[in-house]
C-alpha cells in the first residue's frame, strides 16, 4: 500500500519535483503537539461512539504520546514524500499499531485536522502574546514610575507643542498595547470554536460526537456549517491583523526612541547590551534593536497582505492555496513575539537623560497654548486669543527670546490689568501645573492614571 | 485677521500650490453633519462650565443648525484656502456671530474635532453596514429556503467532492457574514470612546467637562490619555480591516457564481437586470456585477494597506500624515457598502437551474466517501476502506462508468456478505440521506440550521 | 433602439442600482481626449481599407472634434446609464451623424478602446512626470550649488557617522530620482505598443489595418496576440510600481527634512509658505507639506497593492474586474504628480541654517573613521586600528571630550612616531579634506559630480 | 579582542536576547559564495594600490577559497554571536591568517559588502529565472505545436466569446512571460552597478581603486554617490516587483487550468504525477500544483509590500531596518523559482481532451460576432448589425437552438439577398477561418506566430 494517505485511485506516482513543491512538513512540523492532542481527543470520541474499541483508543492514545516524545527528542525522520506532519504522525502510528492505526482517520479529513491544529496553536499563541504584552505594559509603567517627575516636550508634527509629564508619555503607549490585548481577546473568542468533525466538507455519515471532542479540547463552541468551516481562515487572518497593529504600535515607539537616541535629541541612554557598533566606524553605537523592530512591522504587514490575497476570490470549500496560510501565520507571530521579547527589557534598562531634556525645555514655546488659555480665562474669545499669542510668538522669534522674556506690557495689552499675572504664569513648569482636564497631563490626572495601571497589572 | 485658524505667527502667506496640496475639504466635507453635532455638544458643555454664556451656546447651536441646512442644500461655497470642513463651518459661524463664534474652539483642537467627527461617522457607518449585512443574510436564507430540496455537488480543489443540500451551501456564506457582523460589533465598541477634549495633545487648563460631552454624543467611554488619542487611528484601521474581510467573503461568493454562470457549469440563471452585454459581441450576457464585486476586494485591501503604511513608524502625537486616513476610509466603506447594496437583490433574483444541476449530479463520484464510510461501518479500517474505494474509482475510470454501475461482486469483495446492501446505497440521493453528524449536510441538520437562521433574522 | 451599446439580446432592462454600481463614467471621463484621438485614427483607417467611405471618416473626425470641444467646455451631460466615456462619445456621435456614427465601432471592442486610451494616457502621464522629476533634480542641484561649501553630519542608524559635503547629500537624492526616470523610460517602452485592433479577444474578420493606426497614434510596435492584449494590464501596473518607488524616495527625503525642521536638529529653515499652523497652538509652524508627502507614499503603495490583487488569479481574457484599474492608476499618478509639484519649489526655497549646523559639527566623533584610516595608512591592520580607535572613543566618552582633545600620547601609542601628525589631522574639516575615493564626499569628487549634473540637466 | 567586528567602544556586552534578535546568519549564510568572490576581488585591489602586500592578497584569496570549500561541505559552525555571514568569513580568515586577515576589511564597510553580495546574488538569480522562463516558454510553444489544430472557446467575463485556435491561447501566455523577461533584463541592468567602495557612507580616504573591483566582478558601471548607495535598495525591490508580476501571470494561468480540470469544463487531462488525492475522499484527483502556484502569488506580493513598507520614510543613509530585506528577497525568489520549476513540466505533460472540447464547441454562440462582421461587410452599420445579431441570439435562446439552426429567412432579413451566404458561413470552424487581422486567431496569423516563437527560442 502507498504511504500517501490517498494513493488508491492513482496509477502514476507523484513526480519528485511535485513532492518537493507541495510538501508542507518543513513548515507544519511545528504543529505536532497540537496534532497529537487533537488526535487523542478524536480517538477517545471514536471509542465512545463505538466506531473503534475502547482498547484501540487506548492503544492509539499511548502510541501518540510515544510519537510525541520521539518528535520532542528530535528523532522523527521527516520526508517530503510524507507531505505533512499529519501524515508523518499517522504513518508512525500505523507502523506501530497496524490496522488499529488505520482506524484513527475515521470520520475526519486532513483539512479538518489542519484547522483544528492551527486553531489550538493560535489559541496558545494568543495567550503567549498576551503575556508578552503584559510584560511590556509593566515595563512602560515601571518607566513611568521611575521618571514620574520629568517634564518632556510633547510633539505634534514633530514640532514642540506642549509640555507633558514623562509618565503621561509612556502610558500613552500602554493604552495602545492594552487595546491590542482587547483585540487579541476578541480574536481568541472567534478562534475558540471547534471545527473538527466537518470531515471532507459535508460532514459524516458516521455517528461521530463533536460535542465530546469540543469538551476535551476546551473549545467554547462548535462550528455549525461544515462548508463554511472547511473554507474558513478568518480566525487566522484576524489574528495576523491584530499582530499587524501591534507591530505598527511597536514601530511608532521604536521610531520615537531612534530619534531620542540621536546626538540632536539625546533624550535617552540606551543600554549598551541593546546596541551594536559598526564594522568600519569605530565610534558608532547604534540603536539596532529599535530599528529592527521598526523594520519588522513591514514583515507582519506583508504577511497580512499575503493572507488577504490568498483567500480573495476562492470559491467553496477547501482549496489547496490555503496551505500557504501557515508560513505567513508563523512568520508574523514569530516576528511580533520576538520584538516583544526584546522590547520589554529594553524599556526597563533605558534611562532618560534628565539634564539634557531640562536644559532645552524652555525652547519651542511649549507654554504658548497655556498662555492662550489663560487669556480665554480672562474673557478673550478663543480665536482672538490665538491670534494675539501667535503675534507674541512672532515677536519672540524676531527678538530671539522666549515668551517669558517679553516685557510685561505685551501681556498687559493682551489682557488689560492681568498682564503681570499672565506673565508670572509663563514657563514650562507653570504650564504643566495649569492643566486640569480629564485625560490631560495634569499632575493629579497622571498620578491617578499611573496608580490605575499599577493596580490593573498586579491584579 | 487671517481666515486661517492659525495665521497669527506667520509672516509669509501660504503658497497657492500648498493650499491645494494640503486641503482636505474635497474629502472631509462629508463629515459636516457629524462636525456640527459634535460642535453643538461642545458648545453646550462650554456653557455648562461657564466658559461661555448660556445665551452664547444657544446662538452657536442654532447658527450651526442653520449652517448645516445650508450645506445640506448645497449652498456652502467650498474654498481650498479654508482647508477643511471644520474651518469652513467655524468661519461661517464667525461670519454670523462674530466674537461669539470665535469662542467655539475653546478647549479643543482641530485634531480633536477630526477624530470625534470620524468616530461618529464610523459608528454610523458600522450601523449602516450591519443593516446591509442583515439584508444579505436574509437574501441567502431566502435562497436557501427557496431551493431547500436541491442537491448540489460540493467541491474541494474545485473538484467534485460530496453532495450537499443547496441550503447548506448558501448558509455557509451566511456564517461568514455573521462573523463579519460580530467583528463589526467589536470594532464599534472600541470606536465608541469619546476623544474630544484631549485638546492639542496634552489636554487643557480650562475646566472643560468631557463627561458631559460623552453623554451628549452617546459615547460609551472617555479616552483617558490625551497623547494616545491625539495619535490614535486604531479604530479606523480596525474598521477597514473588517471591511477587508467582508470584501474577501464577497469575492469568494462572486467567484463561485461567476463560475456557476458559465456555459460549462450553468448552475444559475442570473437576472438580466444584473448582467450587461458586450459592445462588440452581440450574444454576450456577462456577470459584470459579480466580477466587479470580486475585483473591488482589491480596492478595500489596498485601502487597508495604505492605512497600515500610513501609521507605521509615526512618533507621538499627531502628524499631518494622518490626514490621509479619510480618503482610504471613505473609499473602503463606499466600496463595500456599494457591493452589499447590489449583492442582496442579486441573490434574491437569482435562480438555480435545477435540471442542469440534476442532469450531471451523478458525475464525479460524489458518493465515494459515503461508500467508504459504509465500509468502515462494516469494520474495515478507515485507511483500508479508503484504498479499496480508491481502487474501485480507478476501475470506474477505466470502464467510464459510475460506482453504481460496477458489478455487485466488487462490493461483495470489499465487504463480504454486505455487497448487495452496500451497492444498493450508492448514488447521490442516498449519500445525502446518509449524513448525520452535527453541522453536516444531513437533511435534518440543514433544516434545523435554516429554522435557526430564520428565527435569528426576524428577531 | 437601446442606448446601451449592447442591448439587443436582453429582455429585461438594467437594474438602476446596477447602473450605478457598474458605471465608470465618474472615473474614465478623464480619458476623453485620448478616446477621441484614438477614434479618429480608427475612423481614418476604416476609410483607408474601405470599411467606411472617406467622407464618412471625415464626418466622424470632425464631429469628434466638436464633441471634444463640448466636453472641454464642460457641456457634456454625463449619465450613469451610458456607463462610460466611450459610450457617451459614441452616442453623441450617433446623435449627430446617425448611421455614419453607428459605423465607428466597426472592428473594435470597448476593451480595445479602453486599453488604447489608457496607454495613450499613461504615455502622456510618464512624460509629464519625467518633466516633474527634472524640475526636482534641478531644485536639488540648485540647492547643492547654493550650499556647496557646507559640511553636514552624515548619518547611519540616524547616528552621526562621517562628515559629508552638503552637495553630496542632496545629489544622493538626485541619483534616486534619476533611476526613477530610467524606470519610467523602460515602462514607457513597454506601454508604447498598439493594442487597438484585437477586437473582442480573437481579432477581426474585417480587413482592418493595425499598422496604419499604429503610425497615426505614434506607437512603437503592435501587440501581436489578441488574447494576451485583451487581458493585459502589465503596462499599467508597472507604471504604478514606478510611481511607488518615486513616492518611497520622496517619503525618505520628507522624513529627513521633517527631522531637520525640529527644534532639536534645526538644520533647515522651511519657507513660511510651505508650512501651516495649528488651530489651537498659536506658536506652531508645522512642516505639513513634508508630512503629507511622506504619508501619501502609503496611498501609492496601496494603489499598487490594489492592482496586483485585482489581476491575481484572473483567467483569460478580459474580465470586468479590470475596470477597477483606472481609479487606482489615476489616484497613484495624481498623488505622485501632486507631491512632485510642491517638492521642487519647497527645495528651492529652503535654506540650511549654517551656523546651527556648524556649531555642533564636532559632536559625535565624525572624524573617527578617518582617524582609523590614517592608522591603516601607517600599517596598522584594519581590525586592530578599528579596535584602537574604538577604545579612544570610549576614553573620550569618559572624559566627555572630542578626539582632538585627547593628549597626543594616545595617538603616539596608536601609531608610534606618528602621534603628532595623526593628532593634527583630526577634526571634521580635515576629515572631509582627506577623502579621495571615487563617489566619496572628497571635495574634488563632489565638484565633478555637481558639474556633471548641471551639464546633464541643461542639455 | 572581541569577536564582534565593532567591540572597541563598548563596555557592556551584547544581551543574549539581542544577539538572537539581531542576527542574520540564519538568512544571509546563503550569500557565502558571493561574499567570498567579492572579498577576493577587494583583496586583489588592495594589493594593486599598495594597501596590502601582494603576498598578503594571495594568502587572503586562497584562504577564502578554503573557507568557501569548508562552507560548501557543511563544516562551518554558525553562531548567532557572529551575527552574519560576513563576520563568520572574516573571523575564519583571521583565525587562519592573523594580522593579514585583519587587513581585509580595509576601505570597506559591512553594508558595502552586503549590497555587493546581494547585487551579485540578484544578478545570478535573474539569470537563473530567465532560464526558467525560457523553459516555460518552450513548454507553451510545444503545447501550441502539439495542439495546433484544436479550436477552443475563447472567453471574456468567463462567458464564451469567440472561437480561438489552441496555439493562439497558449502563446498568449508566452507573450506575458516574454515581457517578464524584458523586465528582468531591465532590472538586471540597474542592478549591475558596483557599489563596493562607498565604505561607511562617505567614501574613503584610502586610495582604493573601484574601477579595478568593477572589472573583476563584471559590473557594468560604478555607483557614483556613496550616500545614495549606502541607502539604496531599489535594485532589489524592482526585482521583487518583477517577481510579483511573474507570479501574477502564473496565477492567472493556474486559475484557468484549475477551471479546465473541473468535471464541468473537463478540457484538460493533468498528469497523475502532478496531482494529489484526498486523505478522506478516495475518488479525488486534485490539481494541487496549480492551486499552490495560484496561492503562492500572495506570498510574492506580500514580500513586495514588505519591502516597500520597509524603505518608506527612511532617512539617509543606511538604517538597520534594511537588514530585513533579504528574507523577503530570498522568499520571493524561491517561491517564483519553485513555481516555474514545476510549471514547465506540468505544461509539457498536460493534454487537451479534444473530444470533450469539440463536443460542446457549438454551444455559447461563438460565431455571433463573426456573423455581425459579415453583416457589416454587406454594408450594415456596425451598431445596427450588433442589434440585429443580438435579436437573433435572443430568438435562439427562446428556441433553445444555435444560430445555424435558425431558418435562412432570418438572415435574409438581416442582409437582403445575402441570407443564404451568411447562413452558410455560420458555425465555429467557419468563424475561425474567417479571421484575418494581424494578431488575430486567423490560422495563417497563428501559424506565423508559432514559427516566430520557435525560431526565437532555438536561437
Amino acid at each position: 500500500m502507498s504511504q500517501k494517505t490517498w494513493g488508491g485511485r492513482f496509477s502514476g506516482s507523484t513526480d519528485q519535483r511535485v513532492e518537493e513543491f507541495t510538501e508542507s512538513i518543513s513548515i507544519d512540523r511545528r504543529l505536532y503537539r497540537h496534532d497529537i492532542i487533537a488526535s487523542q481527543a478524536h480517538a477517545k470520541m471514536l471509542a465512545e461512539v463505538g466506531l473503534i474499541a475502547p482498547a484501540e483508543a487506548e492503544q492509539i492514545v499511548s502510541a501518540l504520546d510515544a510519537i510525541g516524545s520521539e518528535i520532542e527528542a528530535g528523532r522523527m525522520q521527516y520526508k517530503v514524500s510524507l507531505e505533512d506532519i499529519h501524515t508523518h504522525i499517522e504513518q508512525a502510528l500505523i507502523a506501530r499499531l497496524g490496522d488499529v492505526g488505520r482506524k484513527l482517520h475515521t470520520g475526519r479529513s486532513r483539512n479538518d485536522q489542519v484547522i483544528t491544529d492551527v486553531k489550538l496553536w493560535v489559541r496558545d499563541a494568543i495567550d503567549e502574546l498576551d503575556g508578552r504584552l503584559v510584560d511590556l505594559l509593566k515595563a512602560f509603567v515601571g518607566f513611568a514610575e521611575r521618571e514620574r517627575d520629568v517634564i518632556l516636550p510633547g510633539y505634534t508634527h514633530l514640532q514642540r507643542a506642549q509640555p507633558v509629564l514623562a509618565p503621561h508619555y509612556f502610558l500613552a503607549y500602554a493604552e495602545k498595547f492594552q487595546r491590542d490585548r482587547e483585540r487579541l481577546a476578541d480574536a481568541r473568542k472567534r478562534c475558540n470554536i471547534l471545527s473538527l468533525g466537518v470531515a471532507a466538507l459535508a460532514g459524516s455519515s458516521l455517528p461521530i460526537d463533536r460535542e465530546s471532542v469540543r469538551a476535551k479540547l476546551g473549545f467554547e463552541g462548535i462550528a455549525r456549517n461544515s462548508l463554511d468551516v472547511s473554507s474558513d481562515r478568518d480566525f487566522l487572518i484576524e489574528f495576523v491583523f491584530v499582530l499587524s497593529l501591534i507591530s505598527v504600535h511597536l514601530s511608532g515607539w521604536a521610531e520615537e526612541w531612534v530619534l531620542w537616541s540621536t546626538t540632536e535629541f539625546n533624550f535617552i541612554q540606551l543600554p549598551d547590551g541593546f546596541c551594536t557598533g559598526s564594522s568600519i566606524m569605530p565610534h558608532k553605537k547604534n540603536p539596532d534593536v529599535l530599528e529592527l523592530i521598526r523594520g519588522k512591522a513591514g514583515r507582519v504587514i506583508g504577511a497580512l497582505q499575503q493572507l488577504l490575497v490568498l483567500v480573495k476570490g476562492l470559491p467553496l470549500a477547501y482549496n489547496r492555496d490555503l496551505q500557504e496560510d501557515k508560513a505567513a501565520l508563523f512568520d508574523a507571530f514569530d516576528t511580533v513575539n520576538g520584538c516583544l521579547a526584546v522590547a520589554a527589557p529594553l524599556v526597563e534598562q533605558t534611562q532618560l537623560r534628565r539634564e539634557v531634556i531640562a536644559s532645552r525645555l524652555e525652547d519651542g514655546f511649549l507654554d504658548a497654548t497655556t498662555l492662550m488659555e489663560s487669556l480665554i480665562g480672562f474673557g478673550v474669545p478663543m480665536r482672538t486669543a490665538h491670534e494675539v499669542v501667535g503675534n507674541l510668538v512672532r515677536e519672540c522669534e524676531t527678538r530671539k527670546c522666549r515668551l517669558a522674556d517679553l516685557p510685561v506690557e505685551f501681556f498687559e495689552k493682551a489682557a488689560p490689568e492681568q498682564g503681570a499675572k499672565v506673565h508670572s504664569q509663563l514657563g514650562v513648569s507653570n504650564a504643566v501645573a495649569a492643566f486640569r482636564s480629564y485625560g490631560s497631563t495634569a499632575p493629579a490626572e497622571v498620578e491617578k492614571l499611573l496608580r490605575d495601571w499599577k493596580a490593573r497589572l498586579t491584579s
